[in-house]
């Protein structure tokens, strides 16, 4: 058994669970999975952490170059994130012919071209598994056990944050403000949570898993993405009255005209599985046309589930090098379908205004609607605390540009003082 | 690209599902993941099968020995069933330095150790992702993503008939006898039932899945089974109320003891994922000591889905073969942990008792619990419909050797009718 030498650029939340499972499997990575892998060399711009991991200073440097350039590395674990130095990371890793493994999601979703072209052309392997759903398995079982499916959708709840937000909001009834507060005390959401609520680390991911279940490269700028700011607990209430709860779901779906992607709150069926996945959890929802409907559940961040992915990868990545057989699997993206442009959506959509509570509001707005080529499913209005009318619709299906254009039009009616949410329904 | 002949035995139900696929899918294999699948020779016992599904009479044959012998096929894969025939075709394609995809729990719960040795001898890959939870990736993900855990515990409603009859008798009140002529006559349960009510089918896939996740070789022998035939809609209303379901769970747990391996109808928390699995669907939950709780969700049985995972092994081995590098992943028992016996088990329990509505009864039955050391959490007495006392008790964590020999007092008293049944609670 050759040792297997691994360099580890980024000892933050992903590193450090990586530094400990090494620690503690070690001895079992040998004689359960026949590899043995030495952390041979650690880079990070903190020396201070290395020395709170316990590292040893002789494998510790600052320099990045230490790692990538030492021929005794095998396997570089870049866990700096981003794609500024992170990119040459990779890059330069793969260049040199070393293996790769990163937990990288803006990388992947914005230069996973580049990246697996550096690969193949080397003959490198490159793994990810840690860039979407955390420690859940899912772009090994994409790549692997539902290979022999044409995948037609997939439906995931790939950002923690939000999923606890929104849970908070539905469980108990805390506003968006609220909620926020208690998920940055808790370490669950950062100081400026933008990339969380605004649904673009959902975006980035759902643009990974799009481009291996549909064998189609989608990238980070081709996912319109549309975050939780504007939910209320009201919306959440108006939702279950109907039997839907609200999540932010990541949708990708192959259709006849292209790829359909996109993030935003989403109005899904309360029986379905998904509605029912809560807190911090992720669950990516895949539907093939063999398998059917599968789901894949489980922690979706966290110090040591995303190191059990990349560490899952290691080993793999360990067992190619000792086989001999590395770049079995390489660039799936063997077609080229384009993304559709979300104005020509088709879909139900739940509209929360707020307009003055007077006589003929309510006909003015429908007949904008109708004009507009929208018909309406139901509606119902309610006076809101401020004294307004608070007024829900629900579209049967429509299309974008034409619920977009209602909504201009109903936006310049004196009598309406604001559009509050405006939600899709999706029937998965 | 060269291409692998495939010998396929079998052409039943997932059989015939593999052929869809192959057909379906071969170009999409060659474009999508490089390799050249070809159908080169099917086999059956009724030539009537392979006529229905259009197979040119060239490729094929009555004999097995026919696919095995031939030098040209490169995989098999062994649909047949059952540990017959099915372990000579293993082990002679094995011999025959073939690659096996299988989807026979039987054989590998049963025989694996064999199988796993015959394959290691000539260098060959076996697959068998389809013997549990039909087209769900499972171990898969458990030998390669996952492989950076030690497993703690594997949860599994593996069994879709069973799960199917349970969510009609909770749903819809229907009692065993009713839930069972419906999954008949759905296609969803044999004429003879007893491998799926009496759990042995379960107990052959938890015997699978521990071997994995434990590295530790367990066999169908090893696992205690009780089925369903005693659950009745009320055991099922009396878990409610009091915030359980009832599932079929196979329950796999590493212990400072040894491994806690065995399969019963389990009160699990409603609020657990598991519990919301619902009809014929399947899910397996695996807590691992640095993903934490994953779980693992879709369909159990079905031509297709089963098929789903047959070629993705398929894939998968042509891959091996095409790369030169079979034999990465061979058998994982690499360590040996005793089987612990069920009657040291340490649980709560539920029983439901009949007995005669007379005073003293309660007083009786209660004290012999308390003699054999089992402490009552609670218990609820209703009128049965026979005018009986129907009495259900809650343990608190007792000892299974006191209980049984509890419960095997109470049954001789001559004011009990009848112990109904006797359900293990699991906090999981």
């Amino acid at each position: 058994m050759r040792t297997v030498n691994v360099g580890l650029i980024g000892l933050g939340t992903v590193g450090s669970g990586v530094v400990e499972i090494l620690a503690r499997h070690r001895e079992h990575f040998r004689t359960r999975a026949g590899v043995d892998l030495a952390l041979a060399k650690c880079a990070d711009s903190n020396p201070e952490r290395a020395k709170a991991l316990g590292l040893s200073a002789d494998i510790f440097t600052t320099d990045v170059a230490d790692v990538i350039d030492d021929p005794a590395i095998d396997v570089v674990i870049e866990l700096i994130g981003g794609t500024g130095v992170a990119r040459t990371v990779v890059l330069n890793a793969l260049g040199a012919g070393k293996t790769v493994v990163t937990a990288n999601k803006a990388l992947m979703a914005t230069h996973g071209q580049e990246v697996m072209d550096a690969a193949a052309a080397t003959g490198a392997d490159i793994f990810f598994e840690a860039a979407v759903g955390g420690g859940i398995p899912i772009i090994g079982p994409l790549k692997h056990s539902l290979v022999s499916n044409e995948i037609q959708a997939v439906y995931g709840i790939v950002n923690g944050t939000t999923n606890f937000m929104l849970t908070r909001m539905a469980e108990d009834g805390l506003t968006y403000d609220v909620a926020l507060a208690e998920a940055q005390a808790r370490g669950f959401a950062e100081a400026d949570p933008t990339a969380d609520v605004d649904g673009l680390d959902a975006a980035a991911k759902i643009a990974i898993l799009a481009s291996i279940a549909f064998n189609s490269r989608v990238t980070f700028a081709d996912v319109p993405a549309e975050g939780i700011r504007s939910i209320t607990p009201g919306d959440i209430e108006y939702a279950r009255e109907i039997g839907y709860e609200i999540k932010l779901v990541a949708i990708g779906k192959r259709t006849a005209e292209g790829l359909d992607i996109r993030v935003h709150p989403t109005m899904i069926r309360s029986d379905h599985p998904l509605a029912k996945v809560s807190g911090v959890y992720n669950a990516i929802y895949v539907v093939g046309d063999s398998v059917g409907e599968t789901m894949f559940f489980g922690e979706g961040a966290g110090s040591l589930p995303a190191a059990s992915a990349v560490v899952g990868d290691l080993v793999e990545a360990a067992r190619h090098i000792q086989g001999s057989c590395r770049g079995l699997v390489g660039c799936t993206c063997t077609e080229s379908h384009p993304v559709r442009d979300i104005a020509d959506l088709v879909t139900s959509y739940y509209v929360r205004l707020h307009a003055c509570d007077q006589p003929g509001v309510l006909a003015a707005i429908a007949s904008i609607f109708g004009d507009s080529g929208v018909s309406i499913a139901s509606v119902i209005q309610r006076r809101a605390e401020d004294g307004d009318a608070e007024i829900v619709w629900i579209t049967h299906e429509a299309a974008e540009c034409d619920i977009r254009s209602a909504l201009a039009a109903i936006e310049q009616l004196d009598v309406v003082d604001y559009i509050g949410s405006v939600l899709r329904v999706e029937e998965l």
